[in-house]
């Protein structure tokens, strides 16, 4: 029976995919992915096409990422119905979303479409902080400790609440935020544990361990991530 | 140069290991691995086993879970010792760790002993968490919302705060703690929109989404997560 599969690719590099994920990928029929973005492409995509079969149709369409809630279900919907009507005809359909899709992607808003008028598999990725983690041998929480993983676009008395409470964070969607993030950091006595990661495992990768030399000037890219552990942070920057 | 290699193998599925820790398996020279465990074996080393190339040296060693921290303390050091030593006559060696290696593993303790005096590289991994919510179709979380990861053993004024102020949790080793968590989900009117996942993609997985039904006698596993979205958790329960 055919089937939809929302497949986690991770962070950038192409090797940080499921077996699972690629062996998916080899046998779809229709991949579902954004037409191209301003920056002349969608990552997704670039990340999974090593592991497409020859015979991959894939279907540009257009997803908003407006705030307009009307206009971006609208067109979900569209792209719903057709998706639907593939799986029906018998072909197994896929959309490709980076890092993990169960964390803060907009898959979730075609899934919650598809998931009871067709069968729906979603595949797990590495997210862009587990992957940062790792690459840089930093635990992101260990033994008793939570974990709190805050978007930077939470209201600010969120962050600020979090990072009085908590020692171990992950700040994703840093972006423009930064400067605000920087602040509160510095305030909470975090920055000395914090590293800042842009793009993780991808060619343009770049990773801040002092945030405080981050010059004002400095274009943090979309993809930026930064880790927090109090136990761990500091030691970590040791080790250069 | 060699190297040595902290490879997180996810939670279950050989599968779903990513494809860069599979070459790097096929790769290694040696491995280190637990002494196999009361229950017959350790289970990183049977998800992994698919991968290993037929020349690989396996060493089982004994590392003690107690929480007497001088004794933990010195048989990691030794395990480390020897490791320095492989890697320095130039042979690849691994150590293998169930699901994210920088998410509660005590991989981490061998990690730190070694990171000074040789290369050390850490692959990511699939969490437990991650692939639940991936294989129940259930956000972890969306748009401005924080995550909480919490280990059930923290103390209950932690957890108590974490469910009154958060609607998105990710709640680990639930194990014995199970009825003090259920009681407080709850308390916190969190109950409705939790699910919990028993050994995730293994063989002997076991889901529960109404924890309620759950018997007082029912023996959680060892490798247990529940996972509460205050937004998705219900409407997940619907979709049966």
């Amino acid at each position: 029976m055919a089937k939809f599969y929302g497949i986690g690719v991770g962070p950038g590099d192409s090797k940080l995919l499921t077996l699972k994920a690629a062996e998916v990928l080899k046998q779809l029929d229709i991949l579902y992915t954004p037409e191209a973005e301003k920056d002349g492409g969608s990552l997704a995509l670039e990340i999974a096409k090593p592991h497409f079969s020859g015979e991959l149709e894939i279907k540009y369409r257009h997803f908003p990422m407006s705030f307009n809630q009307g206009d971006k279900e609208s067109k979900w919907e569209a792209v719903a119905k057709e998706v639907i009507e593939d799986v029906k005809r018998g072909r197994d359909v896929g959309f490709i979303t980076l890092g993990d899709p169960m964390i803060y992607s907009t898959y979730v808003y075609i899934m919650e479409k598809l998931i009871n008028q067709i069968e729906v598999e979603t595949i797990a990725g590495i997210s862009s902080f587990s992957n940062i983690a790792a690459s840089q041998n930093l635990p992101l929480v260990m033994d008793k400790e939570p974990l709190v993983v805050l978007p930077c676009t939470a209201d600010e008395s969120v962050i600020d609440d979090a990072m009085k409470k908590y020692s171990c964070l992950v700040l994703m969607k840093v972006y423009k935020r930064f400067e605000m993030i920087r602040e509160k950091l510095e305030k909470h006595g975090l920055v000395d544990y914090a590293v800042l990661v842009s793009n993780s495992s991808q060619g343009s990768e770049k990773v801040y361990k002092n945030l405080r030399e981050i010059k004002s000037s400095e274009k943090i890219s979309y993809f930026s991530t930064i880790l927090v552990n109090k136990q761990y942070g500091s030691k970590n920057k040791d080790n250069d």
